[in-house]
């Protein structure tokens, strides 16, 4: 796998690659839910690029950054045995120089959810994105299902944008006991990791619901909220049961609908989604 | 020449093309000034994109855009002459469908000059020429040095969101008596056109004070204004003296700077401008 870090070997190495090439952004401290967009890059293309950076700009002034979990040797021998050709690892000085001034917005879709709980975060997300399709090129673009609100808002830079790449939203992985596979998971303790299953939980018996027949958006919102209230570690952040494409808020679940929350669990900030009516 | 109006025609054209490609953004209505940067591509590149596209979104509600002027056979007639390969010549429907929501924005080098004047006007400049390099995916995009702050904005928006592209940008093309070329000089009437050499007039007079030694911002500032004041059918808006990269005032002309006007000659709005110290 080449290391490239540096705007000018990416344009060089990039060249070089076999075509079409897929793109797997991440922020490292990768798992298995990172892999599997390698896994279906790795069966789509003919040469698959990943990137590793913790972007500064999508992290609020009392967010996570500075302890955000890094361990890059690991992370490159996941990568390697995933058979990645080339990760894109550039520092925050390549990505941010003096002088940096330009951002990219989405603007409808970022005001509800992560986004109002999250201010500025979808702008850095976006303006990083931008940048790394740039630096790219891919023809296809991996991301998961996990952060749903960001697979949403890509979506749409790429299509408003006329970004000449498909993005290609991945399932959410999960552990055994249903817990969705995230990097900010290391930061729980024992009873947290207990207390966290009450994201699946919560959403497997409004998955049920729907399933039988439940279309009251607020019905199942509130089967929900009743789950997580009853876990005295959770503290529910929202719970959101909305258009699959304008995360506009539902009445009636007609057709395709994302139902998404995101719970505090101690100090830890777990998201987590299914989608219905696919 | 192929005339494309669709995204997905332009991706099949568009991997058709030798290159490297080069590519010249327009508004239409085309004068020299608009040639010669496609002359300047036709040099460079194996291949020559043009576009036309009236940008709403970079005109303000009591701007022009409604009586912007357009002549499409004229325009084809000239771009065919000068041997352009291909002209992207989209709908506003096609570059701005129903639930459009993302923006393009370069921030401090856009709160000064035209940018003050006209809020909102960058914006949509850089919003729309994102999408038209994305549409596009040029190795090299001309602009002209008459939009002088338009051309450090894109330069910077480049850079900065590592666009796999270079701006070129090539010297302003005059009239017989100095009056830069633009598709708005149609407005003026005689007297105005008359009185529309006072830009030049002023410009040339402060080119030739620094030319002569002097490097104090203020006065090459005011020589201007006293030139253009002593015209009676023009009103200057501004007249700048600044850094040519960040656009900052400079208060002493130590490296390349750009000295830049606005002027209303009755309803018409005309800027010109001079780069010093190359």
């Amino acid at each position: 796998m080449k290391i490239v870090t540096t705007l000018s070997e990416m344009r060089i190495e990039r060249s070089l690659l076999p075509e079409p090439v897929g793109f797997v952004p991440t922020m490292g401290y990768l798992h298995a839910g990172h892999i599997s967009l390698v896994k279906a890059a790795r069966i789509d293309c003919a040469s698959v690029v990943a990137s590793i950076f913790v972007n500064p700009t999508q992290f609020g002034p009392n967010e996570d950054l500075a302890r955000y979990p890094r361990d890059l040797p690991r992370d490159l021998a996941l990568l390697e045995a995933a058979r990645v050709d080339m990760l894109w690892s550039p520092t925050v000085e390549v990505m941010y120089p003096s002088g940096f001034q330009t951002w990219v917005e989405v603007e409808g879709l970022t005001r509800s959810l992560e986004g109002e709980l999250r201010p500025g975060h979808f702008r850095g997300v976006t303006t990083v994105v931008a940048k790394l399709f740039n630096a790219v090129s891919p023809d296809k673009a991996y991301f998961g299902q996990k952060d749903a609100q960001q697979a949403a808002v890509v979506r749409r830079m790429v299509r408003d944008l006329d970004f000449p790449i498909e993005v290609v939203v991945c399932p959410i992985m999960r552990e055994a006991d249903g817990l969705a596979m995230s990097s900010r998971n290391v930061y729980l303790n024992p009873a947290e990791r207990q207390a966290a299953t009450v994201l699946f939980r919560a959403l497997s018996a409004a998955k049920a619901a729907y399933e039988s027949g439940e279309r009251n958006a607020e019905k199942l919102r509130t089967l929900v909220r009743e789950i997580v209230t009853a876990e005295s570690l959770a503290k529910l952040q929202y719970i959101s049961c909305a258009d699959y494409d304008t995360l506009e808020e539902l009445e009636t679940v007609r057709a395709k609908a994302l139902l998404s929350m995101a719970v505090l669990i101690g100090k830890t900030r777990l998201i987590d989604n299914f989608v219905v009516g696919l």
